[in-house]
């Protein structure tokens, strides 16, 4: 096999009071790109479609991800040529980098006969997000890489786990096109928080984790609640408030910021209840005079896929 | 049937990250109780043996548990006494209180003919706890009701989840006989704590909580860690940190302070590992020339068992 098509999920992090810890992958949008074997050894972005990111390997998430990933397996004569086909806005907030970093590096270890593991693959991808962000942190290239609902329990060691996905889970993404810089979003949050606010995160943590595994809808609806970062970072995205409360009451069963923002998800028990929760969307962005796409999708249990 | 004899469980609370959130229901140390019908309407602790507590229902956990769920019922007729033979010592950190209260509501509900729910009994067994400590906290009384792990996410609305529990769980307990009052157990945490350490703990919780879906006894054992309230309270436990390393050193996966002390608890993977893992506790214990009780047992997934 010399050449692979893959899809590279959108993600979601920061999945309400799982902040820096629990992510998910979505079915749409994703990054679709191709990696051709090359007689030339190294990695190199042969074009960048939809975007305007840099070609440069070492400067581009893809090519330093797939550099981080050949240092590992010391043949010096691997070379991989990368076409990129980008669908997730950077700066979106639902992980553009981290699907191309997770793009790249399954599409050349699926080259080379899968010398590594997904669950190995996540820390070659985090060298993209150390690029993109200045942080190496996985919370979005986890889900893009293993599918489903991811948690970061720790970084050192870096120690990740896949949880259980309801099958009939569905996400609803909005993207109001304004800019929220991830840097300016992590300088609002408080370096420290009141213990009992930290309580009843971690409940809310707790919470998710045993409806995702219960299977336990309602349960994943009261658990979704984010008493600590929310309610700062909340205040850079417009009608973030009113948008939340209407798409509860059109049945969502919660949701918040996905990542840093600008992007707000929302799940939903089933495709109609998330269709629904769209339209909602809709009409409370529609009147305000900001750009915005929406996003319905279930939640991609499979990670990057190989589509040709 | 006029009377029941009922085992009413010691409990574990604040298990290590899932501090005020995640407690365990034990199989030994327990207390048992003997509940018969009366013909005087009310309830009346005939007597206690094995411990120096009142026997005025109004100042006993058991009795003011009881009133809480006569006072649902409505029938003004219905009369108990119970008697009560304590095992788990009162201050030791293992659930005393929430044994009385759960065992005495448990049985009243099936003399009754179980009016009400396992999950009902928890809100009238808090206020026995109310009583013993000044707060209606569930996280003794949940498990004890509930049997196996239980995780409190909040309290108002009240919300609490029975956690899967692998079958091949064990603990060991040792209870240092010194007082710890839960006043000033909870009088030297801080009210505020990092957002960096806070976050630590909730992927520690959210890992915990996946780790006993999982029956992943790994994932449980590096999520044991609790960055938050342990460094604090440590300090009130004699040879805590000699006891914890010695305890994961003969194989325990981790543990902490049960509630708020000053019992220690451990969890292994099989009888075998928990029995060394008391052996080392006494070994520990011994030259500090404090009396002290170990107990190993598996953990008890029915919560409190009718005997007789």
């Amino acid at each position: 096999m010399d050449s692979i098509k893959v899809f590279a999920p959108g993600t979601v992090a920061n999945v309400a009071c799982g902040f820096d810890v629990i992510g998910l992958a979505l079915d749409a949008p994703g990054d679709e790109m191709i990696i051709r074997r090359s007689e030339v050894p190294g990695v190199r972005i042969s074009a960048v479609h939809g975007a305007d990111l840099p070609l440069e390997a070492s400067r581009n998430v893809a090519g330093v991800a797939v550099q981080a990933l050949l240092q590992k397996l010391e043949d010096p004569k691997a070379g991989f040529e990368i076409e990129i086909f980008k669908n997730i806005h950077p700066g979106s907030g639902i992980g553009s980098s981290a699907a191309s970093s997770a793009g790249a590096v399954v599409g050349v270890n699926l080259l080379l006969g899968e010398p590594f593991s997904r669950k190995q693959l996540v820390r070659f991808a985090m060298e993209g997000e150390r690029l993109a962000s200045g942080a190496a942190h996985a919370d979005n290239v986890a889900p893009a890489i293993l599918g489903g609902f991811t948690l970061v329990r720790s970084y050192r060691p870096l120690d990740i786990t896949a949880l259980h996905t309801p099958k009939d889970l569905w996400v609803t993404v909005i993207h109001p096109q304004i800019e929220v810089k991830t840097s300016d979003a992590r300088e609002i949050l408080k370096q420290k928080v009141l213990m009992t606010d930290a309580i009843r995160q971690w409940g809310n943590v707790g919470a998710l984790v045993a409806g995702l595994y219960q299977e336990n809808y309602d349960l994943i609806s009261r658990s979704l609640e984010d008493v600590i970062v929310e309610p700062i970072r909340s205040i850079l995205i417009p009608a973030f408030h009113e948008l939340k409360l209407r798409c509860k009451e059109a049945g969502a069963l919660g949701g918040g910021i996905s990542g840093s923002g600008p992007s707000v998800f929302m799940l939903s028990k089933g495709e109609e209840s998330a269709r629904k929760v769209a339209d909602t969307m809709n009409q409370v962005y529609a009147p305000l005079g900001v750009d915005y796409k929406i996003y319905v999708s279930q939640i991609n249990t499979e990670g990057v896929k190989v589509i040709g």
